[in-house]
């Protein structure tokens, strides 16, 4: 379902498929040096991935790699040249991070807010999406359809980046977001916790009418390249086909989303 | 309901309102120079729009403007500057054209469709949308959704760019697209034929779940910024509210078509 067609998933802003160097970021999401990378870690802002010069194993770096990765941040070693490609001073001094455009959340904090509510949770589960407008567009239709959390990798996924909070329109400030080390690990967490996970796929065993989203949900959304991995897919309770009536196998992953959470707004009136 | 939010409703692609200067455009897009001009409108080819150098008015830059307006292109008087910039050979000639990714179609060819299938026409009408994605998307979701075709305007629209070829995934192979003089007009045709034109709007008279959309029917996009125009929105049968469930009171376009187009799949069975 999810762009499983590879043929015809060509879109403009796919980047590779592990999003390794961000030259789309705007310069407000990228700070360099490395006091300032430190100090930032160091005061708490929310880091989604920190790029350090590949080959260079001084102590500061390795200090900055520990510290992040502590933080939740993904360490990604990077070609000098990429680095001096995406520093804007001209002294990154080997390290660049990527500073997330909001907080991230918990899966636990998401569950409590289901709870608080008397809600069913509702939750969205992003499997490596790495196209930013792709992610934004999930978190605000997730708010809009009053889901409580949209979860996504911490490794091979486009993070909270400047672009995602604009695509967001606003969401990202309602919608808590959480980023996990293990997506398999996650779906076997919430099924423990009674959260029915619910997959996507052209193949699916559940065609969209007769899936029942009205209990504890979380849905699995693809990867725009090649839909969910193989062991995410296996993990889920179900997978939901939705109707393909015309001749492109699959929609987008956002409209693919926004058609599950309002199936679920519609079957919990 | 469509982006009426302005608040939140930045989108890092939206260009200004009348979306004229196509800085944007892909090269593979652009076509310079009179000769070229010419021949390429002579020989067929759909054209989005003409840029004529503003202020120059030589019989052969009035004989191109009156063939593209013709081919049913729009003609852009341009700053020469802007030509200048857009220019990829520095040799313009003070004009400058946009070609489709795909050549239009009609609303007559869509209507034939659906009859052809024994289908309630299903159409999108897309009310001066400017992101490429979301057109694209638009198009990918329709397509997916067995509807009929998509119409858009020919003015303050993006037109059939290659971004929107792209975006759609291949749905533009096999989805009629028009694009059409004034959309109020192409409304009240609809509805002289049988077609119930359903708008969107966040203060519409209709919640989804009482929306009938399994007879004819056309769905009403608005744009990214500010939601149908007036004259459209009051040519509109009735206008459907999608149910806000958070803080933002509005969705993307594309998930706002995906969420419309994949309710009367549903109803359609």
């Amino acid at each position: 379902m999810m762009d499983q067609n590879r043929q015809h998933a060509r879109g403009p802003f796919r980047p590779r498929p592990e999003r390794q160097t961000p030259d789309r970021e705007p310069a407000e999401d990228l700070l360099e040096g490395r006091n300032a990378v430190t100090e930032a870690i160091a005061s708490g802002r929310p880091i989604d991935k920190v790029f350090l010069a590949s080959g260079e194993h001084d102590r500061a770096l390795a200090r900055i790699a520990a510290l992040a990765r502590e933080a939740g941040a993904a360490v990604v070693e990077t070609d000098r040249r990429k680095l001096d490609q995406m520093s804007q001073t001209g002294a990154h001094q080997g390290v660049i991070a990527a500073v997330a455009a909001h907080a991230y959340s918990t899966v636990d904090e998401m569950l409590l807010r289901a709870r608080e509510r008397g809600e069913a949770p509702l939750l969205v589960l992003c499997d490596e999406l790495s196209d930013p407008h792709n992610l934004g567009a999930i978190i605000r239709t997730a708010e809009c359809a009053g889901a409580h959390g949209v979860i996504i990798p911490r490794r091979r996924s486009v993070g909270l980046t400047a672009v995602v909070g604009k695509a967001s329109a606003g969401a990202l400030e309602y919608l808590p977001v959480a980023r996990v080390a293990n997506l398999v690990q996650t779906i076997r967490d919430l099924q423990r916790q009674g959260v029915w996970v619910c997959g996507t796929a052209a193949e699916g065993d559940t065609p969209l009418c007769r899936a029942d989203l009205k209990g504890p949900t979380a849905i699995v959304i693809g990867s725009e390249g090649s839909g969910m991995s193989r062991l995410v897919a296996e993990a889920c309770d179900f997978k939901v086909s939705i109707p393909m009536k015309g001749n492109i196998s699959s929609l987008n992953a956002s409209n693919a989303a926004a058609v599950l959470l309002y199936e679920a707004v519609r079957q919990r009136g």
